[in-house]
């Protein structure tokens, strides 16, 4: 290059033009971009947007527990108008939100007809969605419970509510697994992710979660879609309940929607870092200790533990 | 549902209305509540808030080292200024969320004498606080010097300053520890979750850790309340040094407040995925090798590996 | 203390004066600094910014994928000129933490001829990197098809965009080793930990990846710095590609620099918990099983479990 070339380069580069040539990039990503599938998905309008996602989850959060993540300013009187007041703003902004997921995964293109339809479907989820809430918080409640039993170390009820990264996960899921109930799949899975991406915590909105659930510390841990855990089970850190092989079809790709993850009964704990795969069943009130690796069912009240798990149940690795 | 029924359901969902029974769930939700606990909470005034104590961190934390995270003009004679100026915001806002705590943990009702009460001893701790940040910025200096003395992949100290997990989570630790040992656990445990949350190393803040402390990756590892660390200790990711048995009492609730966590030695290395649980010693000058599993005490100097552990130390899993 | 004592202390600590000795503590953070490191890192100007590299990367995928990241208005008409618009801000920005960079790593004074040259070499190496962004895009479509095909719960293209952590860090992780084959290291290193602190998966920006990399679930995963992945590798969460020993140098530091992480072959899957150390090999087509510890070279087409892992490839635990 050139003194002269070098001069004006830099000169350049401060002036606001670029070195680089952005024409040939633009058009370079256009061609890579092709004109199909996102051709496609821009003709059928904007898709969910997950900030509005996670304020829809903030806003549900602090309808449901006021005290904790509502406005510092709240009183007993002044309570119920916060609550009315951000779920209502909350269930405009999700039904929004499914109205643009409608949108997506509709096959046709989006007339003025479709619109209509789709805008009916939406407000119907939402009001479903809506009449659940109460039913949400009474199961949250009792996870709140199950954290402070569960924890030699919790002191306070907004040490449980703000701290734990377990309790932040299962208010996630259970709004997720709701919307997931109604078909919601993406939202429910974008809300899960959020939960993941801050907790550590993977817990797909499909699984199916009984009461007083509690998981200490919690990353690391990974629920399938199809696992299925009973009442007052607990959880450690790095847990996962997985699928175990992934059935292949006639072209090579996996089979999707099997059940194929575990069932765990009630009153189990499972410690940390023990890896449960396919789809077997823990029974009730057994103990699964830590690192232990099951890929068969074991029968109630059993007291698995690393040397038993080798000679018994273990069977060679996930997938082999 | 009529064809004007739909009608009107559409039009009203766009309205602004909304489609849900929003008086229904918002007296539900109040049923919900109760009256007992979240009432009596609601009367001794705001909670503490976990956005204030995220900026409350950085602010500290800027005034600790402002060449890496203070604003980016300083210049040798602003910066004294700029540390001024940043600790005292910070800290008069962690006196107000410290009075926040006082009151919501206090038993009575909050009447103008208690008020003034719990701010003169607010002051007093947050002065205490204040006289402790030139030793904990010692200590975190000698922690960034072992992060760098002990990565190969270590390239400048800015890297090790904005890069490193480890040190973002032993900075949260100094801090949240003061906290604590000032009796202050709610406000410790919120600014050590938010270190969990971004790094995924959840260190509660009652542990005791020695100088020279190095975590690298540190994805998974959990240190418990109890935890006794000493000088030039280095730790892998998924290392958890955890409790062993949490005793009941007679209600079935587990007994808080026990030693119940691991005394770490000095120069001691644990590799990657290692759990030791209980209030077990680990001799200086150990090394525990990766994925091993410790439920005994062993001598200083000792070199653990997986084959070793399952025979000399390995007894049955957590918590069985 | 006196009451009048008390009295003055309650109203100074709520007047704005706080009651903590500001001047000492400002004094003895100064002298904590020392004047060597911080001073001279002072007068080489500002570092890179965490906040500015972060919004590089949304900028830059915004621009490599707008149907899905871009704002949400866009049409097959109008897209063109969001990429165009965002691709130069965002190159721009990058542009001066480069800048920001060189100048911190440069040995010498920032006079002004200096600059000039730290400009010149900055511009020079966004141009590069520029001309480099539709490669890096042709490459991450095939890592977003690689997720689709390898996991049975992924039900749309946006689901595979928005919500899987594997996708975020390879988006990271592409654009993050352009830069560091471009010796930007620092500017690399932030943007892989803003990946880490997000998904839980720690990717090196030095690794070397092929064709079609899927993570599924992902928190734990660690892959070091002179890692080399084949294609279409599949790996799942808490795989750790990592090393085996750190030598010494003379003064018991480590030596930085050898390559000491592993090579994985074409079409590897890695399941859970997996940990491999050292630069062993990894034949091509092998299935390592979940939680399988391998320190030595495996041929390709292996299926290595538990079991045969403690028999044939174990030997003693990392760095031991």
């Amino acid at each position: 290059m050139s003194a002269r070339g070098e001069a004006e380069l830099v000169a350049s580069s401060w002036e606001g033009d670029g070195d680089w040539d952005l024409a040939r990039v633009v058009h370079a990503l256009r061609d890579a971009r092709g004109t199909r599938s996102d051709g496609a998905s821009l003709r059928r309008g904007p898709l969910p947007s997950r900030d509005a996602l996670d304020a829809i989850v903030r806003g549900l959060r602090s309808a449901l527990f006021p005290t904790h993540f509502g406005s510092s300013d709240l009183t007993d009187t002044s309570v119920d108008y916060f609550v009315g007041h951000t779920l209502d703003a909350t269930l405009r902004s999700l039904q929004q939100q499914t109205l643009r997921t409608l949108a997506y995964e509709s096959e046709e293109s989006v007339a003025e007809r479709t619109v209509e339809v789709l805008e009916r479907r939406a407000a119907h989820l939402i009001a479903q969605f809506a009449a659940r809430l109460p039913y949400v918080r009474a199961l949250l409640e009792r996870d709140v419970q199950a954290a402070y039993d569960g924890d030699p170390a919790a002191k306070s009820r907004a040490e449980i509510m703000f701290c734990y990264p377990g309790v932040s996960a299962i208010i996630h899921h259970r709004l997720a697994h709701e919307l997931y109930e109604l078909g919601l799949t993406l939202l429910a899975r974008v809300i899960s992710e959020s939960a993941h991406s801050s907790t550590g915590i993977d817990i797909h909105p499909g699984a199916t979660i009984g009461e007083r659930f509690f998981i200490d510390h919690g990353t690391g841990v990974v629920i399938g879609e199809t696992a299925v855990i009973g009442d007052r089970v607990r959880l450690y850190q790095g847990v996962t309940l997985g699928a175990k092989r992934f059935p292949l079809d006639g072209q090579g790709a996996v089979v999707k929607g099997l059940l194929r993850h575990p069932i765990i009964e009630d009153d189990v704990v499972i410690y940390a870092g023990a890896t449960i795969l396919g789809r077997v069943t823990i029974g009730r009130g057994s103990t699964i200790g830590g690192n232990v690796w099951v890929t068969r069912s074991v029968p109630p009240y059993s007291q698995v533990s690393q040397a038993q798990a080798q000679s018994e149940c273990f069977d060679g690795g996930a997938g082999i």
